[in-house]
């Protein structure tokens, strides 16, 4: 990406108003005015055939009219004219387009979006919207939008889908006081997209946190490069993850919102830290702006009373770090400052008659100890006690630790002395929290941070002894006689060419064929009608299995054409599959989706009950390493199954996992053929003896004449 | 209960202070100092031997020399000291003891704790504590204790277990804006626990919501009685709901957390809104207590932001309320106060253009309409309408409806000017918040009271068709042979006389016997070894399925007592049960424990990896009435299989209900002697087809010789 286009877009250094007004609560107005309060330094040129000046700054009619340089042009005229704008603007040889303009693709004229961001791009401009609130920067002091005040300055930045949101959270900065140094409007991602957002802002020295609210990407895969990239933290409130969500939020972008069951994965692989509303999405840029990852599952949390000390334990067992008691050690030290009855495990509880002394010996020693990978301390207001100077206390420990790789919170529950103090400790670099749990959420996004981080830099790696020009092969064969639908015979030669380990199968197009294959199979072997206009077999009494001898054989032969004939008289029929029949083994499914977000998906689940009733699958974005093919074993409720429950040996994960990685490249690097596919059952056996993939469907893309 | 004796504890018209103190930053100091601050009308007399007044009071050596009556005394002594002047407090006619002073069970000395309960009740008295913080009230101006300052004023009563997080939430009160009128510490509990306040305090005038934070009951039976009883709602914060909170919980206060599952239940048996975490606990107390219960399941959302609705949308199907569109007449009538690309739909967006008149009439029209059960009204704060009208509008609109048994929350996203809007709403009785998703939640804890409180009035209605006398007979055989495992027949006896329909079952004292059982009952049959001695009969080689004739069952029968004996060369055996064989149904599993909190309490799941994998069962404190046992079949993951998934008929839910019903009452009314029990497998049939028990366990309670 040219950052430097983006640069002046989101940096820009002399402003175009395109549409700017005289008129006092017009929106064209307000930017200017915003532009002044904010103090923005660079140049400003009104752009309005009917005025002189505004606001004190010389108007012009046009771009073309202004005699230095323009940055960046903020659109603010109807719709309509924006084709035209855009051109004059292109000709004057502008950087970027901030089209704060609604009337767009959000009520069905992506037609005009679509011609705007053309003229743009054959001048090498960028378009940020339409349909936005603007942007707004503390360190550039400049407010080009709508929204009334630049946010509390800090090191955050948020780019917003909803241009309501950003304007409410605007005002809301200081009340909540999270700070932001930007805040970017994106709306109808037109052409600068959250992928764009987020490589730019990742080399912006003023963000130190990411933060993004999203209804639906348009660049699921750009997205997750750049986050992947990214070497700040990215946290993202995901809204639309709710059936009658998605349908609230497309009637409001026009954008596709995603399930959202693979936007959690997909931002989980891309290392992206999620909120569950708005207020954690607060919660957690303010930590992920302040503090360093927590890179261990060690939380020690110190306390002065048991109450809050028992609330954040249940806190951090719900968000996936649950407490441990800490070492002998780490115990006998901090028994040094409490009385009799405080306890030093894990909650360590100073009791309510700890002060600033107690807080501040405790913090320091526990933050030092290599044992502790992250803090919590906790602090309910006392009369005897005062906020402000335990805040203190607290502080000057982390300083005097030296240490600066490991995460802290803090949670102060009381009143305006407390609040006091949560804020001070905030500017002092410390996030503090009104309620235990939340401090605890604080330092697990940490924790998420480290350990998706982890996950999301992990390379693919690609097996390199497949045949994708075979695979293509027998996909150019399909197209050429029948439309999408591949024969299971046709499917498990796709997935043959990927390594992938499927029962011997072979196409049998005459009885005499049939009896020469089982021949060479082996007895007994499994039997079965193949046809692209037949795709549930055995519903069409297509499927034979425990097929002895010769005799079964060709009775079953003929059994199965008649029966085939029977079910659809016209049907396409390649001839009846020889197959070597399996042992048991444990059923697992492995499948694909080309979805519209994130394209190729894979998704991986028990048979039986576990997908049918429980709906127990999980979802990757593909390709998937094999160790986060392991991941996806894991992740299922039904997990305990392959761990070998109930007596039985563990089934061969490892082999498993393999499969799902080959079977991920293989809709990855086949994704402008394949529209969906799965494996099912694929048999799953004990630890070193495999993997066989039984039954095996793919389903082509519809493509143009 | 005898509320007038509780009266005096907690509306004492006269507090004797016993260890008053002289001295600033003592405890006995800052209680008479709180009494004062707190402009308590009431008698105050400081008891100690050392001083002659404190704070203007005159001083009493002992409360003997009191020359008024005293209601409660307020004990500031050492622990050593409390049950003399309980003594002294019994004979001068107090009613009720406020005992702050700690050295109690906390600290492993309960007999001093029962020592002093004891002397209490010998004269009448009661006990609030030990190793408490005191109680507060503003409608009575009385500050009994060690906490700054009486709340908030407001209509909700706060019960809480912990004292430092009493202390922490009285001053939060203040910048939380969530009014009390009460606060009363309940520490170790040793006389007056969670049940006496909930009765106590549905019988306040001036409590309009009883808010509690619970660590543990110790009167699980009884709190639930009273919670089942009270007209006010509750709300409860349960913590040490996790494992390692457990611990934490039980070396801090010294009492046993029950499992968090049962908990749940039991306060949902009750009718007990639940809180998830602190800030939940302040929400949702503030909403139950200016808002009536939601009656219904339409909830509808009125927003200035499609980005809010969305997440409110997400919220309200977290929260267990999922939007639906509103029918067409409200949308059409919607419709009129919105610009044309506004949604009429569910979230009704207003677009940002709305302002005040847009929100009052849309408000007065929905609130009014009859298929709307509760509303939420959402507003982002925008430079272009200010949210002080915006909230008097709201405030308008619903004074206008006239609705008053219908609730409404609000939420207002913004700065300064949002949290002026919003605390002024709240003090005009009207829940107002500052994220989408909390409005959203306060909403959906009135659907849950509503809910819940529907479940707890409905009665148990007894089976009157059981033989208790039986089931005692068959106990007392049981009890006067061996010790406390019953075998197979016998609990079968007892489940049959509470008319469970148990699999026919007879025991066989020898072979011939046998063979005459097997006859009458007719073949294929099933035998089992029977000792108490032998739990695990399967491993023992001691059960054989689908004997078919009189030589298998001759075989059987010898080989069945060799293994036995092999197993166990001591075993007192009875012989061995002949069973008929049952059909095959799908196999469910009940059990029951004794709960240590809450008694008899009875678990459902579904067998095999569902119980055993996926840990998949469903807790009820016993007795449960058969709607409540219907829910119990839908609560569990598996409940599809139930309803007929797969293609398979449903089950016969309505028989399986009643005999969950039916054991739950075996378990009630046997409470005194079952101490744990299990029927598995259960065998449910096709609707209408029955249910039938084909093992079943019971061991008895450990008795003293």
């Amino acid at each position: 990406m040219d950052h430097k286009v983006l640069d002046g877009l989101l940096k820009p250094k002399s402003i175009a108003v395109i549409g700017a007004s005289t008129k006092e609560g017009k929106i064209g107005y307000t930017v200017v005015k915003n532009l002044v309060e904010s103090q923005y330094e660079g140049e400003v040129y009104p752009i309005n055939p009917k005025a002189d000046e505004i606001l004190g700054f010389k108007a012009y009619p046009s771009v073309l009219d202004v005699p230095g340089d323009i940055d960046a042009a903020v659109v603010v005229i109807p719709a309509k004219y924006v084709p035209q704008a855009t051109e004059e603007c292109g000709k004057k040889g502008v950087k970027g387009l901030i089209v704060i303009a609604s009337g767009f693709s959000e009520v069905g004229r992506k037609d005009l979006e679509e011609q705007v961001v053309a003229i743009a791009h054959q001048y090498g401009m960028r378009v940020l919207g339409p349909n936005i609130v603007g942007i707004l920067s503390n360190s550039d002091k400049c407010n080009a939008s709508f929204a009334p005040i630049l946010p509390l300055p800090g090191k955050a930045a948020l780019v917003s889908q909803s241009g309501a949101l950003l304007i409410a959270m605007d005002t809301s900065t200081y009340t909540r006081r999270v700070g932001f140094d930007k805040l970017v409007s994106i709306g109808n991602m037109s052409d600068v997209n959250f992928g764009d957002m987020v490589e730019w802002l990742n080399a912006n020295e003023n963000t130190a946190c990411i933060s993004l609210y999203v209804e639906g990407l348009k660049d699921g895969r750009h997205f997750m490069e750049a986050a992947r990239s990214a070497s700040k933290p990215i946290i993202a409130l995901k809204s639309g993850v709710s059936a009658h969500g998605a349908a609230a939020a497309a009637s409001h972008t026009g954008s596709l919102a995603g399930s959202g069951k693979i936007y959690e994965s997909a931002f989980e692989q891309a290392g992206v830290v999620q909120a569950s509303d708005l207020n954690n999405l607060f919660d957690r840029t303010q930590v992920l702006s302040l503090q360093p990852p927590m890179k261990g599952d060690n939380m020690l949390i110190i306390t002065n009373g048991g109450g809050v000390g028992v609330l954040a334990t249940d806190a951090a067992e719900r968000y996936g770090v649950p407490l441990r008691f800490a070492p002998e050690d780490v115990q006998a030290e901090l028994k040094k400052h409490m009385p009799e009855f405080g306890s030093a495990k894990n909650p360590v509880d100073l009791t309510g008659m700890a002060g600033r002394e107690w807080y501040q010996e405790s913090t320091r020693y526990a933050f030092a100890h290599p044992w502790v990978d992250g803090l919590v301390i906790l602090y309910c207001e006392t009369a005897m006690t005062d906020p402000m100077n335990i805040a203190q206390g607290i502080y000057e420990a982390v300083q005097e630790s030296g240490i600066t790789d490991k995460p802290i919170t803090v949670s102060f529950v009381g009143g305006e002395k407390s609040e006091a103090a949560i804020q001070w400790l905030v500017e002092n670099g410390i996030p503090a929290y009104d309620a235990p749990d939340i401090a605890v959420n604080a330092l697990s996004a940490l924790h998420e941070y480290a350990e998706s981080r982890e996950q999301a830099t992990t390379p693919f790696e690609r097996f390199d002894d497949v045949d994708e020009a075979a695979a293509r092969a027998v996909i150019a064969k399909v197209r050429a006689h029948h439309d999408r639908n591949m024969t299971e015979v046709e499917s498990k030669q796709i997935f043959a060419a990927y390594g992938l380990p499927v029962a011997n199968t072979k196409l049998a197009t005459s009885e005499e064929e049939a009896v020469a294959l089982a021949e060479e199979m082996g007895y007994p072997i499994v039997m079965k009608i193949m046809s692209p206009d037949i795709l549930h077999k055995s519903d069409a009494g297509g499927v034979k299995v425990n097929i002895k001898d010769e005799a079964g054989l060709r009775a079953a032969y003929r059994t199965i054409l008649e029966n085939a004939k029977a079910y659809k008289v016209d049907a396409d029929i390649h001839g009846v599959a020889i197959q070597e029949m399996a042992p048991w083994g444990t059923e697992v499914i492995l499948g694909s989706v080309n979805d519209p977000t994130f394209g190729p998906t894979v998704m991986f689940g028990l048979g039986g009950i576990f997908v049918e009733i429980l709906k127990d699958v999980t979802f990757r974005v593909a390709p998937v390493s094999a160790n986060q093919s392991m991941k996806m074993l894991a992740d299922i409720k039904g997990a305990p199954i392959l761990a070998g429950a109930r007596g039985e040996a563990p089934r061969d994960r490892e082999a498993l996992a393999e499969v799902l990685s080959r079977y991920s490249q293989m809709i990855t690097e086949l994704g402008d053929e394949i529209a969906e596919s799965d494996a099912n059952p694929v048999l799953v056996y004990e630890e070193g003896q495999g993997v066989t993939v039984v039954d095996a469907r793919i389903i082509l893309k519809k493509k143009e004449a």
